[in-house]
């Protein structure tokens, strides 16, 4: 007989082993399983259900912001990815090859898609033939493969899901608008929906996309102190329509190559959630992506009139949250530390007295305030406090990053930082690829972006003594 | 210089070449474009728009049946693939291998997933336990790959847009309950949102899918009379659990093998779309999936007073409808034509004269019946009027399927039909497969389904002269 599985684990204390603690949510908090696939993940539903919510939330600001959704095909023929060098060179060497269909050879090899830059010039030299045709603002939800190494769920692995932005412009200042636009949707997006506080800023020419003129990033701070890169937006120019051979008759009748960006956020969105806001509970959702809102647990269900007002509640909740009954047979505590563990935002709680008073009580996921709350004022008092509880998660997540984003002037301070401190550390820059090597060959730290609000910690690079030109920010990232 | 596009072409007559009309719809109404990767397309922003309506409304019949979306892996190990003896026979000589991960050699090979039993028997596997895990009901979206020879937009590529059901079941009947009731969603479906009638019914031990116990399918009749498998749903006993090791502990605390169904509808639903209710003039679309219901053609616009009613007017059926304000610089008359080769549903005509009679012209796409309508109607007019143009539609193709529906007792009235007419032949059936084989041997007909709604034709099957156990629909098949 196979053990029945048991609901509610023991997950390992967040300061003891992040990694393993990290691993712990992912699985006992049935976000993922892993498959037979090295390196792939299943999405399991409970794991989807929130990289659906944000998708919802996320194709609406895209289309808002006059988008359509597309379709590109799956493979790119080697042939179509080489035609830009830059980016053959970086994608080439992590693409799976698909070198037979059915029994038969292929003389051009496809690669499954790591990016669809290639697929979409291919598709805008089709289509595009006046400048009354842009901009072309397209958009694919879809998944991508990388042929990685090491794999981690949500924050790495072979395959991901993701949406990717593509975009034709027939002016640069329009193609530079349009990266910054979707940059900042994508910060707005993590700050008011995930409750994520982000960085903003531009990549080194070392860290940017492959074919890109530049590459903006949103970075987030996850609660061991490490950056991850939660989404990039890219501006290329023309070089890849010069590429493709990507044109339009202008408006001066001349044919001329449109101004290009991509833009995209993948399931690693998911991971940044957990790793933010969990707690040694378990997993802590923001409210806007929660599969569940609220969590209703009968107390003495087995009283008369219990499971009956319960059920009532969530019908009633139902038109206004997203609400789940718990009718199984467990007990309440068992019940309370399970949805503690999937990080449902509130807790409902109803029992023969409360019934009697004509209450109930509502427990916060994040503090485990107890609210005893009448019964009619639940309309007004559920969506309040689910916005209490994204503020206390932005909070909370504002000031860990804050405690932990330090600046030195001279390499010893770097040093220093980098060997008891875990955050970001901020410097400024000579601007030159050999120091920020040294960066990372001496004290382990990439550089995290260069950010949009620049601060003065002085003058010259703490690497090599040279003037500044900017200030970075270093981190250890994931 | 590149020549403009041009944006209203000649399409094919419907009756002179059904082949070559299907094609310039779908190219000039924009559905798709043909793509660098042999056999793969490119769905368009108007054809994905089509697509992402079938996918919301279909969603939200899942949801409420109690199904949850997942994500699986987009690869399958050849070892995992084999499990089922039946299944990789069918599947194998027509999938994708990718022999390759970045520059490694893979020593199991990955097939791109051509269907995904495998992948979620592997992972029930994992993570069923007990009796009390059951019903597990899984749906995912995805693409899948088959290695087709031939090849058309919607009806049959190398990469289609689909959806794949997957459910465990503690009893067969329970699963047979939800084969059918599936297979009953996917008709009400097509038939109330597509208006397009469909014939329900079990496939033939031969047609059914590589590895099922039971097939069935929801078949569909074009304009031309060829029939469109349109969804299958299919019933597999305890043969995947077995293969594959899926058991859970039973009520009777003894290990058993779950019973498995599997379902799906794909991007082929826009080819049924298409060839059923287009017409010489262009694509025609059931109001409920119409990326557009409604688009709104300003006559004279530059006279005073036109453009600004033509706005309010967007601003104001977009609370109830979706609707498209077509302000380019084209005429009216050209306008006219372009969104009646996209098959908007309805188009109305405002101008300075009926601004002066507090009116507007509506003008049916089926039927080009011009309604002149006050404008404070519009909020009861134009959702009645939806509501007529699915159910003219919906007659159409009933009268077709009707008028192309055909008996026959013998042989030679089998021959006689298939070689005068198109469309479906009934005819009664021994069950033998070799009878089978013959009708397509020499009449060019395979089996479409055995129809849930029997009728007595004749007492023997007119291949052999045997007696007949159930009535068979013939066809020739897209």
């Amino acid at each position: 007989m196979k053990d029945n599985k048991k609901l509610v684990e023991a997950i390992t204390p967040i300061d003891q082993d992040f990694a393993q603690w990290y691993t712990d949510i992912c699985l006992k908090a049935e976000l993922v399983d892993y498959s037979s696939v090295k390196g792939c993940v299943v999405l399991r539903p409970y794991g989807y259900a929130i990289w659906e919510n944000i998708q919802k939330l996320l194709d609406a600001r895209f289309k808002a912001t006059g988008h359509e959704n597309v379709a590109m095909p799956i493979f790119i023929p080697e042939s179509l990815l080489q035609k830009e060098k830059d980016h053959v060179e970086g994608f080439a060497p992590e693409v799976a090859w698909v070198t037979m269909g059915g029994s038969e050879e292929l003389e051009d090899r496809l690669c499954v898609r790591p990016t669809s830059e290639t697929l979409f010039c291919d598709h805008f030299a089709h289509v595009l033939h006046s400048w009354r045709d842009l901009p072309m603002k397209y958009n694919q939800w879809c998944s991508v493969v990388r042929w990685e190494k090491t794999t981690r769920p949500f924050l790495r692995s072979r395959e991901f899901w993701w949406q990717e932005g593509h975009t034709i412009h027939e002016t640069a200042q329009e193609a530079q608008d349009e990266t910054l636009q979707m940059l900042n949707i994508y910060a707005d997006f993590c700050e008011q929906e995930l409750n994520i506080p982000v960085l903003k800023g531009r990549k080194t020419d070392k860290e940017k996309f492959a074919g890109a003129e530049a590459t903006y990033s949103i970075e987030a701070m996850m609660y061991d102190g490490k950056a991850l890169q939660s989404g990039t937006s890219h501006y290329f120019g023309d070089g890849f329509s010069r590429a493709f051979g990507v044109q339009f008759t202008g408006r001066d009748n001349q044919l001329q190559y449109p101004f290009q960006t991509s833009w995209g956020v993948s399931t690693r969105l998911v991971g940044a959630i957990i790793m933010t806001h969990g707690d040694d509970e378990g997993l802590i959702l923001p409210p806007a992506v929660a599969p569940y809102q609220v969590v209703i647990v009968p107390v003495a269900a087995h009283k008369p009139g219990v499971t009956e007002a319960a059920r009532e509640l969530a019908a009633r909740l139902g038109k206004f949250c997203r609400v789940k009954l718990d009718e199984s047979d467990n007990t309440p505590g068992w019940k309370f530390a399970q949805w503690e563990m999937k990080g449902v935002p509130l807790r409902l709680e109803i029992g023969p007295k409360d019934i009697e008073k004509g209450q109930c009580v509502l427990v916060r996921r994040t503090d485990r305030e107890k609210l005893f709350t009448p019964l009619e004022d639940l309309e007004q008092v559920i969506p309040a406090q689910l916005v209490e509880v994204s503020r206390q998660l932005y909070a909370r997540a504002q000031k860990n990053r804050a405690e932990r984003t330090f600046s030195a002037k001279t390499m010893d301070e770097v040093m220093e930082l980098a060997n008891t401190r875990s955050g970001y550390i901020k410097t400024m820059w000579c601007g030159d690829l050999a120091c920020e090597e040294k960066m990372k060959e001496v004290a382990g730290l990439s550089s995290r972006c260069i950010p949009f609000e620049q601060e003065v910690i002085g003058d010259v690079c703490p690497c090599c003594g040279k003037p500044a030109k900017t200030m970075v920010v270093w981190g250890k990232a994931y």
